[in-house]
């Protein structure tokens, strides 16, 4: 792609780092930039900049916060004692619209995963088995994703705090609410199947 | 959403004004500048600013350009009284990357669109109907897109221009090189039929 401008093709090439935005999908945006005030580019620039150098993350659960402790850890009426582990800080926000969670959150950063080069001391894996270790929690919840990655991080963990006394849990797997049977994979049909639950439970929800 | 940083909110918002990004997309992308280094969104906000303040358009062609002039229309050994009207500077590099064209181009900006509240008057028309008064082009190409829009914009800018002494041409339209004769859709198969042209003119391509 040739530019008739620096200014331009500096602006693309930035652009077109983050992931998922090619050089066009870019080009577009910036052309779109330019067709705006120019208070909204720098409105953009500034905020991206603020964010990311004053941006703290809660020194308990990891999760993104304006302040040392997030309000979620701050808060006194959660049950501090129940710890839901996510990958990162998109499943604390799709839990929270839930409004189905009072305990905390502990965001590892990601999943081990060998292919991408990261491993357990890229996570926050340690400070989880630290919390565990002081005792204060009685239940641990696997919430990552059910991938091999996912698994892996959840054994991982497992094996890190089998020793210590603490329950441990995963988030249910079984046909999504609103999904055809016929449609749904085997290993999900046969999850459901298996850990079934006492229809007068289901009722409650 | 609910976030828990008013920063990472305040980025998810600014980036979430791009056309084509909504705030799902834009919180992958502040997530992931979090997870490169500062200096990347740095640049990448620099970029963006640096370009919105100092990039100049071409005072001929409205192309955009670091020169009061760009290279295109500067360069001597170009055609310059060939123009090919163009909606805007994406169209400019499609067509430089063919070098199939050796003339100048005029970048209208847009096209006429009573709907977007786009008029005659938003657009680069005025500086173009003055080029054609001065009488130093011979031939006008118009490359504009073949929609409502587009034909609506050839249209008025020939009827501007009529009065004066150029030629005015229009890009061809037919079936794509590679696409197949049964998916092409009527009108284009059409043009394709009427617009014929000799099969040997075909080989020099």
């Amino acid at each position: 792609m040739e530019f008739s401008s620096k200014l331009l093709e500096r602006a693309v090439n930035e652009m077109s780092q983050l992931p998922g935005i090619g050089k066009r999908t870019a080009l577009r945006l910036v052309l779109h930039m330019l067709k705006q005030p120019k208070e909204q580019t720098t409105a953009l620039a500034e905020a991206l900049q603020t964010m990311r150098n004053d941006v703290k993350f809660c020194k308990s659960c990891h999760n993104i916060s304006d302040v040392e402790v997030c309000e979620i850890c701050a808060n006194p009426n959660r049950d501090h004692t129940l710890v839901c582990v996510v990958e990162d800080i998109r499943d604390v926000m799709a839990i929270e619209n839930t409004s189905s969670f009072k305990g905390l959150y502990h965001v590892l950063g990601g999943k081990i995963s060998p292919m991408d080069g990261i491993g357990p001391h890229d996570l926050n894996i340690n400070s989880l088995v630290n919390k565990v270790k002081e005792g204060k929690i009685k239940e641990l919840i696997f919430a990552l994703s059910s991938t091999m990655e996912g698994d892996t991080t959840n054994f991982y963990i497992f094996k890190q705090i089998q020793e210590f006394n603490v329950f441990t849990s995963t988030i249910a797997r079984g046909i999504s609410v609103g999904d055809e049977l016929e449609y749904a994979d085997e290993i999900t049909l046969g999850r459901s199947i298996v850990n079934r639950v006492p229809f007068e439970s289901s009722l409650k929800l």
